[in-house]
């Protein structure tokens, strides 16, 4: 068959890329580093975007929708904002084309460049923060809680599809505090939110934690970071939520009055996850065979599959099925009945399976003698035939079941390969031949860890929030260190 | 107060300018013709996108995501696209900005030039053919039935909040077909969810029909658009649908073959409506004193305001209301209560008007003694005490009464300013001292409608659907006519 995968095995990176274009996720566009997300792929972004939505509204938050572009000199008023986006972004410099007199061709008309060049958004820190200026005089302002979903720009030389494209699609939360203190609680609150998504709807654990300075987003004082362990070994950041400071209120000048009548620069945290998180939706459960989906994201839920020779049965079986897929959607769950005639079962049993749809029914003539169907798990590959009779109830426990399995699964996988590594030989050791989470004590310094990632491509990934406090030294400069770090090879 | 708006009578276009920023919808960002979407205003963004989200969806459509550049030699392949959209153009030539050594400033590095300008997207018509040449081989790949909800630029010189900005959010189906029967069938469809969309959700009664060649979208065969009119007798196109033939396919050699083997190019539709319809919402319905939304839009739908003395009356009514908000919640209704203390009820009265909740109740002492509210429409100013028992059923009835209310209005409007004219003389008469709507008959050429324009600044909005036959002559020419076309100033 055509979409035989390769095995993560033989190529991990290369089943991950064969499995994204041949399970109709996403593919490469014409445009340089530019993906097209395909319509199974987005309508799995779409749950994801209406899970996540709702929990930001439960939390307080509105959403919003700023510019696409920034002025440049924008860029400049936030030192360490600028340094860290600068380098990969998009310029629009004209705005308009013209056809050349002498060739005919379409050209940029030189007579319509731009007084001051525009960035395409990489993060919309800066033109929010300027518009917040406006929207903020006194406390009875605060606090401001906004979402924006939206399209951003990063120009990335090395580009894959969804872990790292020039565009891609995200989330970016901007608030606005009368205190540092409720600032930190935002940027707390809102990391618990990824983690609570990560873990809940998408099934993949995570740990929480601070990102050393090195790691850092440009123009933060602090940033949070939930991590999450591929089946490769290597780490990928699923969502980060920033403690800013006043840095962009005092770049932007923006000041209140507070109940006491006194002036202070407002506080600010901003906080986001991205189409990121589909490739880590893949790269967490997937198997040898394709997807393996949540079902609390999978668009299709349940697909039955009809067993069948001749028109007569397949009538009759279609009969049967309408009846099960109506007490099933009742129940909220989704269901497609696929009873194309160009397709065989055994074509469809491994198009489902590449596909990732949780539970597969096939019923058959014998079946509706019967009064049977056959269910087989997407997780585990298990079937079992049973009784029609009250099958809606079980289908529902059963996607309830494989929500947890799958989630366990990751979670036990993570186990397995998060190690202590008392000596840097140990550590290199680990990171070499086995990879995955490496907790180990580090003094603290960026030197440390620079030199290490030079050495190994280890970097921190996070000082875990529930870190132990315990008395150690650090396996690169022997130094005292009073808890272990997060350490991996990362996406 | 502050939030006082222009009459409508004084300065149409003031008040529109005003009442936009004053209701929180939108305001001017620092960057030149792109608007900033408030809260409040993409709140109500938020319940439109979601009602044709679902009605797109219900017609078998999904979505999908396609690249915001788009390679500047993709528009030189549909010779009447690119004379359509070159003029106003926003270009990205190149991916890097750097510091300036000498001084110090940020700079767009000349090194970081791209080999080919990329064009931020206006629409995504030749991107997207380009994609679909990879998807479609056969028969058996059709229909493609897909939507993006996207951002898109068009370089205004003469920008005015949602009506016509640089920016703005739209959505765009993109649909490819087998035959021209199905694809004008498509476009059909669609133009009548946009229709229904207007008028059963916006109330905004529409007209349907096809655009003339002048007006029609460059690329396509034909345009069917909606078109609105205003409380100022300007006529809004609120909506298009376009059947573009096969000039895409042909553009972008986009082939299948069919069932008898046989290869041709693909047919093609596109739609699209945007944050325009948001100007329509504001200019259709609201008034001197802020805007009148229908309930099915309304963010808000039901605010509750409290009249009280001192704490103790205000608990009192409280836990009342909190029963109340309940009951009104159970049933699906949006209520806001605004119990603050820093704003008095007048000040709340006159805030909740200009933002156009529909209903709202007013609580006072009193009424918890007499087991009564006060409830009054936004859309009547009408008042009326009623018991609190079956509060919750009252008002489920008065939103549904308010909904066709809004509809009633702006249809009686539009009849009250719908003219026939059957000279020139009557023609320009009705333009210049009434305005409206004009059915007049046209001899179907270009050149005549192009003088009337010039002359009259009126264009014709559509040819419409349902025009009846009528022996009748041109109003300029002289020439035969066979129906009547629908003339006005437009936005």
């Amino acid at each position: 068959m055509a979409k035989t995968l390769t095995k993560r095995e033989e190529n991990y990176s290369q089943w991950y890329n064969e499995l994204v274009v041949k399970a109709d996720l996403a593919e490469n566009s014409a445009v340089r580093g530019c993906m097209v997300i395909k319509p199974y792929g987005y309508s799995i972004w779409e749950k994801m975007q209406a899970a996540l939505d709702k929990m930001f509204k439960d939390t307080g938050h509105s959403n919003a929708y700023f510019p696409l572009f920034i002025p440049k000199s924008f860029f400049s008023k936030e030192a360490s904002h600028v340094d860290g986006f600068a380098k990969e972004c998009a310029v629009v410099t004209h705005y308009r084309l013209k056809t050349d007199e002498k060739t005919g061709e379409i050209v940029v008309d030189p007579d319509a460049k731009l007084e001051e060049e525009l960035i395409v958004r990489p993060t919309s820190e800066t033109i929010i923060w300027n518009t917040y200026k406006n929207w903020i005089q006194s406390y009875r302002d605060l606090p401001i809680l906004v979402n924006q979903w939206a399209n951003v720009v990063r120009w990335e030389m090395r580009t894959r599809l969804f872990l790292r494209t020039a565009e891609f699609l995200w989330q970016e939360g901007h608030t606005a505090h009368a205190t540092k203190t409720e600032a930190i609680e935002e940027t707390e609150r809102m990391i618990g939110v990824y983690a609570d998504f990560a873990e809940n709807w998408m099934g993949v654990p995570v740990i929480k934690g601070y990102k050393s300075e090195n790691e850092r987003f440009a123009g933060a004082l602090d940033t949070y970071a939930i991590e999450a362990l591929m089946q490769d070994g290597k780490a990928l950041q699923a969502g980060t939520s920033h403690f800013l400071g006043q840095n962009f209120a005092k770049a932007f000048d923006v000041k209140f009055t507070d109940k006491e009548g006194k002036l202070d620069h407002v506080w600010a945290t901003s906080w986001g996850v991205s189409t990121r998180l589909m490739g880590a939706l893949v790269m967490a459960h997937s198997d040898d065979k394709g997807l393996v989906l949540p079902p609390k994201l999978a668009p299709i839920q349940v697909v039955i599959v009809p067993i069948y020779k001749g028109e007569d049965q397949l009538k009759q079986i279609d009969e049967k099925v309408n009846v099960i897929k109506k007490a099933l959607e009742d129940k909220g769950i989704s269901v497609k009945y696929d009873n194309r005639d160009t397709f065989k079962p055994g074509w469809k049993f491994a198009e489902y399976e590449l596909k990732g749809v949780p539970v597969r029914i096939a019923i058959g003539s014998r079946d509706i003698e019967n009064n049977t169907l056959e269910i087989a798990r997407r997780d585990t590959f298990e079937k079992v035939t049973l009784s029609q009779e009250g099958i809606e109830k079980y289908i529902e426990d059963l996607l309830n079941e494989i929500q947890k399995n799958i989630y366990q699964k990751a979670l036990n996988f993570r186990k397995e390969n998060t190690f202590k590594a008392n000596t840097y030989d140990e550590f290199k050791d680990i990171i070499k031949n086995k990879g995955g989470f490496v907790l180990a004590h580090w003094d603290g310094t960026s030197e440390t860890e620079l030199k290490i990632k030079h050495e190994t491509k280890a970097t921190i990934r996070v000082i875990p929030f529930d870190a132990e406090e315990e008395e150690g030294s650090c396996i690169y400069s022997g130094k005292p260190s009073k808890k272990r770090v997060l350490f991996a090879k990362a996406y």
